[in-house]
């Protein structure tokens, strides 16, 4: 028996292998590029028939295909402060500009959150005079503060 | 002398009593919202003259103006990972989907980083039929890895 | 200026020495008792008119209203652990049952989560033939994991 | 040998892989299923006879009864801060209502805690018109503090 | 008005300008020393006539005993693992014992906990011919796992 | 070749397989039951002869008795805060009564700690009209602070 | 199927095994000895050519090189701050220089950084009268802080 | 009295608000500036007539240069991983090419340090086709580990 | 009132205003340098005659005598791991030949500790051919693990 | 093959089962003692031919020899804060002592540190009348800080 981190390991190294691109794997499945990879990822429970589709293509043993299926422990970081540059960039934009999201969520909005569960990230690239563009796109419902019980 | 956590304690305190919003900060003197905001959060220097018009909006001493024309010490967050529940669904978001999104900036872009300097952060409520959205974007300058020397 | 921080301790001192329980507080506003307590701890904006009411009854200056209706930078506890045996108690708990209660939730509503923003907390006392209880109940909408976009 | 914390593993895999329900295992033992399921996540001692009954259902060697029927070391959260978004809004409301939570055992009670040990939770879902609710409640006996010696 | 923090700070420096003995203290209230001393430094609310009597003693200002009187934050140590030599032997002792004394008290009690809220401590000073010897005794009300629920 | 850490998750394992007690194993080698429940879980050598006798008791291969009879490494708790409750309750006397147990100390003492090497644990079962109490009894010598050099 | 981390681990000791030298290793693939050296150990992508010519010197299996060629999850060292004393060394030199190298490039070019990304290391010997120095040069490209957006 | 920390906090407010640029008061007292800046910032002690000069060029008060030519607590930087990004990049190359550097200073040197004492930084702007570029020299003499003793 | 943080920060300051050197101070109350400068420096309790001797040639109030005269809270490296560079050389020798000097000490001693209590620490200067050497000894009475009761 | 650190494990045991002692390995290879232990525990590279000396003694497979003879990666400590309480004495003094020992490293050689590169330790046993000593002699050669480049 395998647990969800050996399947993810195994989904990995299996990948290079095979020579997959993430979009490949995502438009077998017919979903989005940023949620195939990460639910790839160990971060969100794949359909089973989704999954059958995807052990098929990186040659892994079918018998993932439940722990594939169902809901992982999420948290996707080894450390609590990333350390790889490429994901760091985006806790030093929260680092600087964090404090001025929130102030301007709340001025616009009001008191609540941006959703992280009612949520889709997008990874575009766009072109630019002065070079090409990372653009991405956290877009989360507003959820305002609402002080509700169930009776 | 009043450093500048002093003066960003100041600022928060004094628009609060003036009533003034973040946005007529931003318009009074003609630059982006979240960057002004994030800048009179202590994030970044504000050129003498901009910074001399806030300082006169919000009723503070003239003084404060080198502070905060200078560039400040970065990094705006008490605590290493996040504990306000309208910043942390960011960090959450880095925890699911970072690893996605480096794969992917990799897969489009090749071996290299969002910048977080060359980069610009957009916040904008966008109505939807299930409840408006938060759509954060942050925006960077692809930088790909090039080992290059000054001579 | 005061800031918030300063508030809240000053909230904290002055109710002990005019001998005012939460209760007559939250009464005095017409606010569930947990709510009012938490936002005079500041972790919830108040309203100007209910913060008001509260700087008089414990004898603050008025120009605290302002900083007691803006949102605050939340996040109550000194530490990442508690150490307060009262509040440790809950922590313990997430530790022995939280693993359990992921499950169930998986199990009985889908993937998703509790919300903490759409939610309300209650502190009851109930009798019971081997001593009083403390039931505190934690009332969240659930909310699936659902990939939606702006447009 | 098996030490527990593989036990626990081949547990969470076999669950899934004979597609078998918490609540199912909760009933063939005849013991509530918050229980159930923390005690097999390696969280409480099951008693010889009904890890017996698991360790069939799921497949088990027999020989892991003893460890499953001894008093486990207890803390099942792999980080001090919870990262799973399902866990976390437990610890998020801890930050935001401990402080109250604290507060009003006292005003209620008196000085003392809600014990984690006489206690019990439950995770029910209530439907409400703006969506069903988590709703989970904590409910220990009170236990004032109370300075006593053996002698 | 003056937080807990701080009174505890002015009883701290003004017992040692008095040269009271803790001791002292803890007769002039009639309660043992042990939980005198702890409360003093903040860890126990003080009955408010007890107070009085203290505050006498050490010379502060009557203002403080409504905030000696309310329970306090509890968690004295100025970092999670103690520095202070006399206190760390104690940590220590937790280090390499604190595994074998959990085994024995579920090999001689059943599952569960020594209270450390229906508790009392004990210092003692015990001739020994080897020279004499620090007994500190922990002594708290065996709780066994009980799962109860209020109904 | 075999490190102690293994040896003891092989120990642990085997105890509960073989049903003992760590009483008859004390009894096995003439000890007393803390301290060979400690030295048992890695925290003390254990001489060869006594080793020997353990290691049969429990079935384990006897090439294990030299690290078993080898000064460990210790320190047995898995994390600087521990997060088993039973452990749990020990750290948050301390942080409730550290600060208490050190003046007294000092007052009846002088300069100096309880000695955690010359010292010794003991778990006692009293029966108390309210419920068994669990006494531990942490006895060390004194160590007066004492600035001696060698010549 | 072998993970990015396990392959470094077979490098590094294939290396000794095989008494090559970095320099050699670099000197093979026609790439700077830093850059080499850095990416052996995990911390950038090696072109598969390149790759396979080290896996020959090596000795290592071919299998490899897709997981060699793969842009890495960065960060290569074992604990946030490091304790070898030759890497410490310029953690230290940061401690106690980084406030001014900040300061400095702050006032040669503006707001901005250093490019760790654009960006190159050298480490060279030069003889000096007190004897040799190591020579260590850090060499990015400046990146003003320039709030651009896509569109 | 004023501590170091107090006098820093004064250097760098009076600094900005005399408009005087590191290089300015380098100058006046004929030192490196990285050494001068650093010196400023608490890293080191300025003998008492450079002092003497620094003082009066930013108007502080000539009581604070005993303190100023005191050897200071070194260690410049607020938490153990740098946030502000100017610093970071530094930390991460740290990360990215520490294993590559510790490597090849032991394969040009032999087994050893760069020591950090011996020791002096350069900043300097060179101009590049693709953009300007800092570059920061760490220049220590290398230091062999040397088993050496007194006597 | 004063704390002892208050009047160490007091010492060191007026210490380098009156030009005393930390020998003139041991001298005057004939002790040990290293033991005063420890003690001064808020690690030692200072009997009151001696206090006041110091505290005269210091300048400060008569007043903070009885709290020099008492145990400190004792722990004076302001993290867990010194970042200053003659403080950290220490730690660094603990994590390079900590493991030794532990096994040294058992196969010359047996099971125990070298005790910081029954203790001192010697500062000597010693000239050697390639340098003066720093040589501090720490010279602690050996602790066998002994297993002792008060009764 | 194996990495350094298993290699360590390896010898650990070995030595255990063969019955050796750290002086008899040190005197194989005519190296002091402390050195000898710090090596074969994985602090310093052990010259090529001593290395299969000590392979021999202990049995181990003359295959690790490169391992061994190559500069290891240092620092061995499991933890940042020791928790066995033979090391941690070491930490407690530096603690404890830490301070002073910077300041009189000071005052009797100015600014600078104690190497722990040009360094010796050494372990030694004491009578005396109250017990033998244990004395640990740190010694490294004074570097005073020293502002020097390479041309």
């Amino acid at each position: 028996m395998t647990t969800r981190e050996e399947i993810t390991e195994q989904i990995v190294t299996a990948r290079l292998a095979k020579g997959l691109t993430w979009q490949q794997l995502a438009d077998a499945i017919g979903r989005p590029v940023v949620w195939t990879t990460s639910a790839l990822l160990g971060q969100h429970p794949i359909p089973a028939e989704s999954a059958r589709t995807l052990v098929d293509m990186l040659g892994l043993d079918e018998s993932v295909v439940p722990a594939l299926a169902a809901v992982p422990m999420r948290g996707g970081l080894p450390t609590a402060v990333p350390t790889d540059p490429t994901i760091y960039r985006f806790y030093e934009a929260l680092q600087v500009y964090g404090g001025a999201i929130k102030e301007l969520i709340h001025e616009e909005f009001g008191d609540g959150i941006m959703s992280a569960i009612n949520f889709s990230v997008n990874v575009e690239k766009k072109p630019h005079s002065s070079g090409d563009r990372v653009v991405v796109t956290f877009d989360g419902k507003f959820l305002p503060y609402d002080w509700t019980a169930a009776d």
